[in-house]
């Protein structure tokens, strides 16, 4: 554990430009441990953005080859008060190892270092080629590795991804997440008035943009979380009956999630598809915040004559960014009240990937999971965004295994991150006899 | 106009608290300028704020008192570089006088003024009784002038108040202001779940609380400006059909106002209900600003957990602002989505003010006027609010004639403030001559 808590210890927060230089000293020390640990051609890959660590060991002729991914930046560790040991003074508590980056992800990228690391070691050699690609600008949405994997160098040539930055399902419960949801985020410009105006004078007559974005929100989607965008549903599929299934036999209770996680009086979302449907399998929208008017202390009586909406839509799997963006736009323009002009303007787009349980690298990564564990994988989707799992598949072709060790309760993002011990442990032990049974 | 310069001069500015010594520089001004002008006990009111200027002439036994009104503050004169003349060194040019006051309020208030001292000069003595009431923090929403008016004092005890700040409705066109707005302002305080969440994770489960706003906006007021909240217009009356029959023949060109001072390709507000019917009589519903989830650069993909929105509504007479906001609560309680709680906390209100035309103080204003402009007064209404006059006919009881001589174009609050000159000079004669009138 020592290398890790060493590896901890570094503040490398992407976002917060202060930490530039701890950002760049855990490259450097990802680069020195690789190197002891008998990897080749390791090197840093500098772009414009924090350096990629690359490394590879192959070795193995006629074996497959995979690339290994992770990211060794974190995410700001505020509120500082609300920690209970220092964000960047591992501690271990509980069987947990408590620290920024423990889980999300210096942890999970640990867990293929050193299983790479114990292979060398013990065998001298490893059973599969491998190529680690780790980035350090993932939580500040740098786009430095979407330029290098874009340009499908050579060295990244490789048979599958093994991508360690998703959590099991349940304490125990190995997970293999075959599905991850698509984005098209934007923000909406309105104007009305040529400038803001007084509400005595002018209320009444002129166009409030605010009121105009709250009339294009509501109309956009219902009260029940119901999108109303005219054929945004038409490509969404329902998953097939045994993905279903296998969703309905996970251990979950709504109930407690609401109370738990949400802690909300009641849940949102379409209320005729189940919870974990709705999170996994149906697109939805969300408006992230209104800028514009008056939003200070007392009372000031302005029409705010401009407003920008920031919204995003999650996308399923067949729904295609390009025609969701012409749908959402063409309902903008039929809820926009007179007097306001409205437009939309695209800032990200990324489609939803599936990854197919069949894949024989996803299937033997469940097998030796079930294996560690003692218990039978599941399968399971994420209703977020990994672009890289996108990137991976479309420019050098190669099929991602999202196979994680965190847990629901881990706190990524949060206040008192951490990662149970035991997963790690037997996070390595997954990944040797994965490494094993690829290369058998 | 030497004098009136050198008020000018002064950067009054109420709002910034480094232009406090600038302030009091005024008041002092004034109790110097009125002093020598021949009225008496002089002082200045203090109080929490900046202080009220008073002073009085009450040798006309018989005759009628009237409070006479203004406000020595000012507003910021920001953004400077759009000032054609810097905003504190009056300049005429193409008769008007350009600067920050000119017409908001020192050149009206200033009207009074000189109106008394040319009467005390060339005759020794003025035809009614007046005492002056000058606050120096009306652009700031400062309080002093409100505790001291509801304390009901002696010294103010008059049979009218004659208000000084507002605008002609037209050039030349004499213009008494018989109607006031109210207002009942406030904000709705959201709250979904119990943190901001990620959009990917939760979207389509956690209640979202800035769509919450939006879907109560929606429902508090239609695209068309109709508000949606039950019993709102139930004792909304029209206005007689002199006092519209003599709106309809005001010089007023819908088109021209929509381009020239609202700048936006349709006015909004209810179709069915003519311009200034809408403006001046009927209630109407604003949202100043909506507070809450990420509105930086970029795009942070967050399910807001709370949200504020500023709301208004803007009263007509037989309104009750307590009823309104009952009715506004009931509304807000009816269109909140489940999931998320929403709460009223209103911040000031205030009923509609209406002033009797066929009020003799009111008459002889606009008798007086007529006399030196050489055409028939008009009676306008006004969409905002001057509480002032609420507190004038609350406590004291005494009706507040409106009579101004400021132009709709004179850029209030906006930069190259103007006052014409020869309203001034007009303004000043039209006073002697209503004083006259009342003294007769």
């Amino acid at each position: 554990m020592d290398d890790l808590i060493s590896f901890l210890r570094i503040p490398s927060i992407s976002a917060l430009p202060e930490h530039a230089p701890d950002v760049r000293r855990a490259a450097e020390w990802l680069r020195h441990w690789l190197a002891q640990a008998g990897l080749e051609n390791v090197r840093l890959i500098e772009g414009d953005g924090n350096p990629l660590v690359f490394a590879e060991w192959t070795k193995a002729p006629a074996k497959p080859t995979l690339l290994l991914y992770g990211h060794y930046d974190v995410q700001p560790p505020d509120p500082l008060e609300e920690w209970t040991s220092p964000p960047f003074d591992p501690q271990i508590r509980g069987g947990n190892l408590y620290a920024r980056g423990a889980a999300d992800d210096k942890s999970q990228l640990y867990i293929l270092m050193e299983a790479v690391r114990r292979m060398l070691r013990e065998r001298g050699r490893l059973p599969v080629n491998v190529k680690f690609l780790i980035e350090g600008e993932e939580e500040s949405g740098g786009e430095h590795i979407e330029r290098y994997v874009s340009s499908a160098p050579a060295e990244l040539r490789s048979d599958a991804a093994l991508i360690c930055d998703t959590a099991m399902f349940a304490p125990g419960l190995p997970t293999i997440t075959t599905g991850l949801r698509g984005i098209v985020y934007g923000e909406i410009h309105l104007q009305g008035a040529r400038a803001d105006l007084h509400s005595g004078d002018y209320g009444g007559a002129a166009p409030n943009a605010v009121e105009a974005a709250a009339q294009i929100i509501a109309a956009l989607k219902d009260r029940d979380g119901r999108i109303r965008i005219p054929g945004l549903y038409d490509r969404v599929r329902r998953p097939g009956d045994t993905e279903l299934e296998a969703w309905r036999s996970l251990p979950f209770d709504p109930e407690q999630y609401r109370e738990k996680e949400i802690g909300s009086p009641a849940l949102a979302g379409e209320p005729e598809v189940p919870l974990l449907e709705r999170l996994w399998s149906r697109p939805t929208l969300e408006i992230h915040g209104i800028r514009g008017g008056f939003t200070g202390e007392g009372a000031k009586t302005v029409i705010p004559a401009r407003a920008v909406v920031k919204i995003s839509l999650r996308l399923v799997p067949d729904q295609r960014p390009e025609e969701v963006v012409r749908q959402l736009e063409a309902a903008i323009a039929q809820a926009t009240p007179r007097g306001v002009t409205a437009k939309f303007h695209l800032l990200s787009s990324a489609p939803a990937n599936l990854v197919d349980p069949q894949n024989p690298f996803v299937k033997k990564a469940a097998e030796a999971m079930e294996k560690v564990f003692g218990r039978k994988s599941v399968y399971v989707r994420c209703g977020g965004s990994i672009p890289i799992v996108g990137l991976f598949e479309k420019f050098p072709g190669i099929p991602s295994v999202l196979a994680g060790f965190g847990l629901p309760d881990d706190n990524i993002h949060a206040p008192n991150e951490k990662m149970s011990v035991e997963n790690i442990r037997r996070g390595i032990d997954a990944i040797i006899a994965y490494f094993d049974a690829l290369g058998a």
